[in-house]
């Protein structure tokens, strides 16, 4: 056997290394050894390397995956660590090793942290960002919205994940208009604030963006798939992912995948440039040392593979940003939505959010 | 407001009507109303119709979606439905009731129950299917493992979800080799087996497939995106939905998505002809009583939406057939996998599974 994927599993039952080799032979052969020819036991049978047994929590398994078995993309690497086992109890992704020919064989973000620095113009300091919203907005308020929380020096705005082509602003009516006005405060402001709309994963809407002037795109790999991201990292921009409809994963303890894993790891591998997840202390579950790990496998050193952005979000304030900058560091995107609205001035609030992080 | 998608939910919480306050609006503005602009809450809010607490139970929550939220499209849906909330505990969703508008806009199967009984000229019986694996397999070997189940009679021949462009068996190597042996398999018996690669979602492993002389395709929807099963049914044949990665919804009781809500209709919508899903008295948690309300989902009246297969599998054996057809019906298809190989001779084995369900 060449180079392994190394994948840490916790797992909860009565005899954790029997289990283990249930996980081990589920996620590659999904058939009782006996019955496989000898080549594909030899080449594409994953192997359980190490059992921990922890007194009161759960076992530490790794097992290791030929690297071949990925195939080189991301859907196919997710369908390897936890497919079919995502579909029973007591099994939890909680750490990956990918060896280095794999990070470089899959897509990988094309921007990185660097890369949309270059973008938006801010060399070193935190990024912001702020969500259009709500749903039910025409594409005129929409742009007037974006044109605001661009006056007042936010760096990016991306649409809310509930925009998608509904009648009150259909993506094609509203896309140019957004980005028509964000380059309009561009212009007066002198500034470099992207426009990222939610997009199907398609090529058509891909295109349609980029041609309409975002400077990137909002995918929700959840509902548009793991390789929408790749996609449209391709169609050249900025890659924001999005967690809506991949907290299954993250709900119970003693199932799914560790949130720095999914988000982290995972999503950075799959192309995003800035991974959203609900940071601590607003609407969501997330602890705060879940969240500083997520932030720190998207930008911690992995065979080359650029370092990107998250994005905590999901409750943030004014009033709280200095403490998450504090605690996540300025290579990140501080997204705070309705609290950019209260008060009824984005623009002002925009510029109060910007001094409180400078 | 128009007509209404009404979504049902299973909320724990102390006080569930105030978190299904929180939940409609989470789920179509996120941001507190009183910030929402006259028109957007008049024409885009979410509302709860009703609350029914029951005693040591999660009270069952009734909430009123405007139609146009969804935008016409599987993966709004799913963000409606879900998105944001599957990243919070206590909310499951269990009920859906779409208006006919919605359903006749969603993608729907193109086949359904008549249309693939067609492709493979079984008018009424059961259909019988396996699952081409282990991955690490040549192209050589399986097609002469597609080849064999063929000639043994059963009508559908899908690859395992864990092949995808492997070196073992490269997609554009092993897809018409496979086909070719399908092909030459019914020339023999004059049947009609079909032949169903698993595909990425990509227009041109579509393209390839069906050019190849597939019958349909296998889709990962939980990694290549719910939009993948529509762009399938376009391409032309069969379009199965595999429940790999999937798994996170269905694994905690008061978290997810009922799996007949899933696996029945959320995915019948989406496009999907075939449903596969983990049976009971297999190798995953599913209970006979779920399992049964996932075919019924899967085939009951839906505004005209033609009635899909259910497709019990994961660790389904020859010896259970009578009884598994017994309580599914003969509009299925039993997927049995391990169980054919067993033995050394998947055309006999094919065989006593035919002879078993007639």
């Amino acid at each position: 056997m060449g180079e392994a994927i190394a994948a840490v599993y916790e797992i909860t039952a009565e005899d954790p290394a029997a289990r283990a080799v249930l996980v081990a032979v589920e996620q590659s052969h999904e058939l009782p050894t006996e019955l496989a020819p000898d080549n594909a036991v030899r080449d594409s049978l994953a192997h359980v390397r190490t059992v921990v047994e922890r007194p009161g929590r759960p076992a530490l398994v790794t097992v290791d995956f030929p690297v071949d078995l990925a195939g080189g993309e991301p859907g196919q690497l997710l369908v390897l660590l936890l497919g079919n086992v995502s579909l029973q109890d007591g099994v939890r992704l909680v750490d990956l090793d990918v060896p280095a020919g794999l990070a470089a064989a899959l897509p990988g973000p094309r921007l990185g942290v660097a890369g949309v620095r270059a973008i938006v113009g801010e060399p070193e300091r935190a990024l912001l960002a702020t969500a259009l919203k709500p749903v039910g907005m025409t594409s005129a308020q929409l742009a007037d919205l974006a044109r605001d929380c661009a006056l007042g020096g936010l760096h990016i705005l991306k649409e809310d994940q509930g925009l998608a082509n509904q009648p009150w602003a259909p993506f094609r009516d509203r896309v140019p208009r957004v980005a028509e006005a964000v380059s309009r405060a561009n212009a007066e402001t002198g500034g470099r604030a992207a426009y990222l709309p939610v997009v199907d994963g398609t090529e058509e809407q891909l295109r349609f963006a980029f041609e309409s002037g975002a400077q990137g795109v909002v995918v929700i790999p959840g509902v548009a798939g793991f390789g929408a991201l790749a996609r449209a990292g391709a169609a050249g921009g900025i890659v924001l992912a999005h967690p809506s409809f991949l907290g299954g994963f993250t709900a119970s303890p003693s199932h799914g995948i560790a949130p720095d894993v999914l988000f982290g790891t995972l999503l950075r591998l799959a192309g995003a440039d800035v991974s959203v997840f609900p940071s601590w202390g607003g609407r969501f579950g997330l602890d705060r040392a879940q969240c500083l790990a997520i932030a720190d496998a998207a930008r911690r050193p992995l065979h080359g593979v650029a370092p990107v952005l998250p994005a905590p979000g999901g409750g943030m304030s004014i009033a709280r940003a200095p403490e998450l900058l504090d605690a996540y560091g300025p290579d990140t995107v501080f997204l705070i939505g309705a609290d950019l609205q209260r008060g009824g001035d984005p623009r002002r609030a925009a510029q109060r959010l910007a001094a409180a992080l400078k």
